[in-house]
């Protein structure tokens, strides 16, 4: 009654840059999946704060300590979702909810992934209660005008948020 | 690599009486999870059409033929969900959702059972596409008034709804 | 190119009682529809003010001065709307909605009843801004404890509730 | 008691381009309304992917076999959509819903349009519950990486996003 | 520009019983009203835990030692809450937030409110992020089956529960 | 008994331009607060219509016969909103709801705030029924078509705004 197989689960997204919330999920999410892909989303059409790669590279950094890291793999994807996670051998999507307004445009991108691909589904984890009021976006807007965002994203990205942002004094 | 600890999931609910969007569930569930334990809840202070004997028979019986059975556990318990989650060495608590007002009252439940124990984690399926309208007290609105109810439960439980909706006619 | 059929929509509800807001949602219906048949819904479950005799009543007064009268039909129903709404030829079924937590439920019932019938659709009519704070329960409430509600309710209807509601003095 | 006067709806939108959705919305008005104006609505503002010209085409080849098509007229405005409604002697606006965040905003639209002009009404016909999680840039996100968007859209919209998406084999 | 009225505020709620969330508001309320008045809702339709008289007891006794006490005023009333306002002198009616579903219902009865007096204006304070979880009936859940309270409710609250549930052990 | 202390909240927003919804929300806060400052924000990332000197001058010809024009005072700034709130000695900050979908983000961003500073909180008021559907940038939409946006707007800003509108004719 053992299960053999390893259970993948793809956690895609922007991740521009990570935050404790995605943090979170990743460690909730490696309780019920034997692996989770981060796989960073390659969009050219939307401005982002860092490149692909300086993002991917913040992610490992985030994770370098962390006792189930041999498990975190780290990747960048374009092109439709449901390729990629077919591709990788992956039994579900992640995706994090922080609130309802989160939930509608997951829903009906899982219904169009679900669409698109029968053989892998969507999850939704809940971010946890600390978490719930963080996003990519706030965290650079707060880092913008100098707000302390200790607390709110893991040490590499703050140090790298540093470089970006000359307001950041050392909080 | 391989995973040597089975991942036992529960999936609780009133099941007053299961619905085709909940058999969606459990079939989802299946793929990341090694076991369902379906959970009728214990309430005495609800006013149920089917004992909760006649609620697990019926799941029972619907799932009689199904390939993974041996994996499906249909069980009852009254008091907390977290307290019961942890006796079954659960790590996760499934629920399913089909709207936005089911969100809602999920997304409280589930911080609350987090508050109460840090152990179990509640993850959310989404009911496919078609069973999206269908509700265990929608469908006992349609058998009432004699609508067709074939393609909205499993057989055992539309034999169980004839004994008690008289309206219901053999479609 | 003109219609030769009368284009028949049935506005259904448990009116307990009539509200300002409904008279509203009837009067635009008659923009669009040829006939409407407020249908009021007898449900023995439910614990209403008035009877279904009652109410019918209460409808037909509030509309005996009305231009269009002869082209809103009261009219009572138990059992399946959709089995109701094809005996009558209706094309359309009429909702009116005040707020977000209506469209939920409502969403939901009229995709169950497109899945019992598909010659039977919903359209959804915007109550007046004037309107969208009112509803039969709360005038109720307002009504148990003597509030002032001129402005909510037809004529026919503030009498009816002065009856039951002693507190109501002549507002 | 038979209408003389011909009912005529307006379904404006961005329509950048049709889908099947829409197509639904528009069968769904011709049995209540005898013509409806498909008005795309020219937004020098927006970045759209075809012209209001192609635009207007694939909405005129994907009924060109219709059985009601001498009943949908496919137009162009810009400017108030109430005062282009009153031109046209049109006596509502349909607008199609597909989930609660379109809701909101279309709530408030209408409250708008209500105040801009009381002659005119908003109605609300629900997508079929297949079209649900189609949109016009869900489509356009597909086609962009190549996924199989047949079932999506018309015939005459899929030969002309081919023709910009040259990912899009024949699928 | 010295304000020389004081401003009080209406605080109205079941309070079947107080949580932690209410004290919450309540303290936030002290920052912006010179007085709080604590209205306990006697409502005889609904079936409550504790008594009205048994409600105040425990909110006095929650505040017994707090700073600002003096400024908290423990009431009960029945009737219309604009007229109770208005008898009291108050500027606002204090509402508590915790989750969307909240405002759905709070923003209609605001704006009844309104409606009927347009001297007292509602303002809503924001729960804080620990007690977004926690409501009465939650609290009641929770203790019924023996969970552990502490941390979601006062002192007093807490043994005047312990009274009711057997099952709830000195946690 | 008596507030010795000035009661200061801060009303931030975008004001492009102020339309009588905001107007609204300064006059309810007057009947709480001692003094309102009306906060323009400067950010140069989004599009604007006005400077933030237009808007600003706009919102101080708008209040300029107010009787109680001395309480509310027109200011701009930029960085983080609480240390421009703690900068002012406010005790709050004032935001204006007129649906659910304004809650949404509202809540996130008064709990991003609370996190960055526990001296000031976030209140919400509601805007009047009348004000329900306008938003500066429908304001914006109107006015660009040569709609009539008498009632929505202040006369300085609509004074303002056929300067940058020539389809706005004298209504």
């Amino acid at each position: 009654m053992i299960n053999q197989e390893q259970r993948i689960a793809i956690y895609p997204g922007s991740f521009d840059p990570l935050t404790n919330g995605h943090v979170d999920i990743i460690e909730r999410g490696l309780k019920i999946f034997d692996k989770i892909i981060v796989a960073v989303l390659y969009n050219p059409s939307k401005n982002a704060l860092f490149s692909v790669e300086e993002r991917m590279e913040m992610i490992r950094k985030s994770f370098i300590n962390h006792s189930n890291k041999e498990n975190i793999i780290v990747d960048s994807f374009g092109g439709l979702l449901v390729d990629y996670a077919k591709q990788k051998d992956a039994v579900a999507i992640i995706r994090g909810m922080r609130a309802i307004s989160d939930f509608e445009s997951e829903f009906q991108m899982a219904l169009m992934n679900r669409k698109l691909s029968r053989d892998v589904q969507t999850i939704f984890l809940m971010t946890g209660l600390r978490w719930i009021f963080i996003s990519s976006s706030i965290l650079k807007e707060v880092a913008r005008f100098g707000g302390d965002i200790s607390g709110m994203a893991p040490h590499p990205v703050k140090c790298k948020m540093k470089e970006k942002f000359p307001l950041l004094k050392d909080k």
